[in-house]
């Protein structure tokens, strides 16, 4: 399939010329309404494109599409919407003065530290602007990638990003497609690379004007979500390359390094060439071509080895996914929580598994599945392995989106960030963890349409009715309810977050420095339970490094023979220079 | 997981005892009715198998469960159901005097020369017992494999068998358990293996029990024919063991040598381990324990390499699978047809692709199917290609059920035995064409559900709609209907019907005992398209045999240099010594 920049959309030529090509295989015929005004017929072309140059349409002209004369829609493809979803589409300037950036080319995967963040949160401001002045401290903490949570136009001005309904459009309220670019040249600029979260499993419900254009859904398979996409029937075609189409924008266009797939296990597809093969093929394609590092990682939570294996395999040959045992095992071990799909998890023997090899589930049965589940992962290298200890939806899908710190000891805290940082695999850390914020995550919307926002409300005091002993769930609509949600990044110079932030600094500083820690491999590792703490040995050439994980109360003596790298029950790190619920790291 | 011959069902032990299991995960306590008036209860173990030893249950004894002390209802595991499928289940001995068959070990798949059968209609008892006294000609003919469409238990005694609902039970109108190993056993003893044809995507509509035993379905997929079955999702392990336990128990106790699973495209299941992975693994397992060749061929109507692709790489490790592009260029050739799925045949250069490879589509965009479809197939070896020109649902899916004989000349009839036969392909002949049987292969059915009866008719009416020119669809459920598709193999010993039976014969034997026909293989081989002749050279060694496939209606000169094996337009085929419609076998 040949591509170029801009397949789709309003592509501006200059001299207030502008390309028009959008799918729209349901209609016969099809205008263009520019500034309200002025009505320009497309040429239908082959599968359904409709096509055609218009003069006078230059970068600030709104435009929408009448399907058969009827009333106006947004430009699926639409990069920029001005008045929210339901409102006209912006032709917009592609022309972004990159120099900024260098001669940026991206980080290898695996020497990623990920740092998880929500625009809308992440500052008072909650624009792309706003989070630039930050990027200097994450640097120095030592992250070097930041993962965007979904930017796609959404409803409204609140929510998390997995609601939107027009996946070229760079959310309004965030600052729009050169906001995002002015974040990812400030990143580049800082050697700090972007992952972008993309939906490419179901659309959201208010808004979703898509399946007016083309058969962009079927009802052949159900998500949780909505209508599931039509990524193998009839037609499956056009949809599929609308969703290449779009994850190679976010690249092209906008410079973004990684795409993290959101929720690839609902991405429904019997075909024998699937749709994410065919989407990781042209992402890689264009990395080459670009002479950049361009990953995807799969959001997934099927352990198997379908989405890394090599497309000529039949895999869909991705380049890392979600490892959630991992976090179960640790959340469960930290919390003593064990209601929902923390009932498979909760043993010291499932951690040391999850440490070793990644996956807890290699074909077992998962009681909370309610049937066998996952096959082994000794194939998948340990760095395509993403891990972490709380993230957007561990946290928010909580009914009080209590963070991790809000619910163990400031030790455990320390104990935790150790895991995930010391083992071989990915790390991913989600906005505020690395000081111990305290401000929920919760799940909040901003519809305009009052039934669906019942729906909403009535859906999450539903899905959190065992729950009701801690009293209502919070509204999802309410402004406060965004509002109780956003970090605060000055709580890192008080005690004892400062010491929390330093131990997390600490931490990547070994990660990334140290011979051993720094070379990421599962046959270079040995992990086993002793008592209640887990033994970590890891080593290099001759280079060994021993890390006790203690998930018990008593203070464990260390080894001899063994040199100390970092204790966490150190006063340094604020500990009482002894106890339990700590990490002991050694070398020799 | 651990297995054991009849793991489901009633054990019969001896001494009138017998063991029941049954999985009723969704009755809280169960009994088992002998002969409609002892209730004896079986005991719920772990995942809602319950089981139990019954004293006075022996051979003949007939039993049904009562779930929750509600209505009987026929065993899911039925072995034999002597009143129907509403009727009660009947305990059989399992005993069976096997010694006829001798010292049997199977075919390799890829000598096969496989031959559909339907049992109701192959002779005019319609039963397996009937079958026997043909399987010296079959023989002779140079069949080495009968392939048997579904004999699970189904309503009423007419029906192709795809309406099955008891899986484990055989068909009583057939002849029952005892009946098909009779006919096994002399199938073997001929030197005959066979294949069963099983229908894991759907159960029929009338008779259909299984879902007050058990979450065996789910809303999650869609089918054509019914419910999904729940192979993914909570509970699907005993499921997925359910149609496991069935496919060994053909091998196991009625001594079959393969299985044609049915139309495997409709099995829908996305988790990390497929259910056919585990089918497949299972069936060969137990080949390599009873030192048998065993095989598992897919009917799959997608150009996909994930059935055959070891299990290693994620594929389903299966044998073989249906190529149905062969047919369809074949048949669109032959009969100038394109309606339907045929819009996306009818031209030479796809009759020498799928000669050459298998597949047409390889990737390519196909009009009927609106997307494009398939992927290159140079990776499976050519006698995993099972190629047909006619059988039951190419047949039986016309309005009319016309076979090839109906429809295009005799000169053609010789053509298509020649393409499929003479191709490196595994193939499938339909019962009847080695004469040129014209009775039709109508569609029918004998329910006894009236509403079930109106909705069939209907359904049929309208899916026929636009051929109303040719006069009304036949009733599927008349009498006379599944009358006139019976075959009359005393037409083989009439002309012309002799000569093609002739043809096919020396067809057969040249493909078996020429050393370069012999030699299947996609990589000795050349196919290109001359005028209207499609050139086939294959060799081995240095021995070479070209073959002309003249689809013309002119007289094709034979290269020099070469030494003719075979030429269909020779009177001794039938033919009038010259013209077009004809294959030439040349040979250096």
């Amino acid at each position: 399939m040949k591509r170029d920049n801009g397949f789709l959309g309003a592509l501006y030529l200059g001299d207030r010329r502008c390309r028009f090509r959008v799918w729209a295989a349901l209609a016969e015929s099809l205008e263009v309404e520019l500034d309200g005004r002025l009505r320009v017929p497309l040429k239908r072309g082959e599968e359904g494109y409709f096509e055609g140059i218009v003069e006078g349409a230059g970068p600030g002209t709104r435009y929408a599409y009448r399907l058969d004369g009827r009333d106006p829609r947004p430009d699926p493809a639409s990069r920029f919407q001005p008045e929210g979803v339901h409102g006209p589409s912006m032709v917009v300037d592609p022309s972004f003065d990159w120099s900024g950036e260098g001669e940026w080319r991206g980080h290898y995967l695996s020497d990623c530290i990920l740092y998880e963040l929500h625009v809308g949160t992440f500052t008072p401001e909650g624009t792309f602007d706003a989070v630039i002045p930050h990027l200097d401290r994450l640097r120095d903490l030592g992250v070097n990638a930041i993962e965007i949570m979904p930017v796609a136009q959404f409803p409204g001005s609140r929510n998390w990003g997995y609601d939107g309904v027009l996946p070229f459009a760079v959310q309004n309220s965030y600052g729009g497609p050169e906001g995002l670019n002015r974040l990812v040249s400030a990143c580049h600029a800082r050697g700090i690379g972007v992952v972008l979260d993309v939906v490419y499993n179901h659309l959201g419900p208010e808004g979703n004007y898509l399946g007016e254009f083309g058969p962009y859904f079927t009802d052949r398979y159900k998500t949780p979500w909505g209508l599931a996409l039509n990524f193998d029937g009839p037609d499956s075609d056009p949809v599929r390359r609308y969703f290449i189409e779009n994850a190679l924008h976010w690249i092209a266009e906008h410079h973004v390094d990684a795409l993290r797939l959101d929720a690839v296990h609902a991405i429904a597809d019997a075909s024998e060439r699937p749709f994410l093969q065919e989407l990781g093929t042209a992402l890689h394609e264009l990395g080459s071509r670009l002479g950049r590092h361009v990953y995807a990682i799969a959001e997934s939570d099927l352990n198997t080895l379908q989405f890394l294996r090599p497309a000529e395999q039949g895999g869909c040959g991705l380049d890392g996914q979600w490892t959630d045992d991992f976090h179960h095992s640790l959340h469960t071990l930290l919390t003593g929580e064990r209601t929902g799909y923390y009932q498979d998890f909760g043993t010291l023997d499932q951690m040391a598994k999850t440490m070793r090899g990644g996956f807890v589930y290699t074909g077992q049965r998962s009681p909370h599945r309610r049937r066998r589940h996952g096959v082994p992962a000794d194939s998948i290298e340990a760095a395509r392995h993403v891990i972490c200890i709380q993230n957007h939806d561990q946290t928010g899908n909580r009914m009080l989106g209590e963070r991790l710190a809000s619910l163990v000891s400031f030790e455990s805290l320390k104990l935790a960030a150790a895991a995930v940082l010391l083992s071989p695999f990915l790390p991913l850390l989600f906005m505020g963890e690395e000081w111990g914020e305290t401000a929920p995550f919760l799940y909040f919307v901003s519809h305009s349409d009052e039934d669906l926002v019942r729906a909403v409300r009535e859906g999450r005091s539903e899905e959190f009715a065992a729950f009701s002993w801690q009293g209502e769930a919070p509204d999802p609509q309410a402004e406060e309810t965004f509002e109780r949600s956003r970090i605060d990044p000055s709580l890192r110079e008080r005690e004892p977050n400062a010491l929390l932030y330093a131990f997390y600094k600490e931490l990547i500083r070994l990660r990334k420095t140290h011979p051993v820690l720094a070379h990421l491999s599962k046959r270079d590792l040995e992990v086993k339970v002793e008592g209640e703490t887990i033994v970590m040995r890891r080593w290099n050439g001759d280079r060994e490094v021993l890390i006790l994980f203690n998930f018990g109360e008593e203070e464990l003596s260390a080894p001899s023979g063994w040199e100390k790298l970092l204790d966490s029950t150190e006063e340094r790190w604020g500990g009482r220079g002894s106890g339990g619920r700590s990490v002991k790291v050694l070398e020799r």
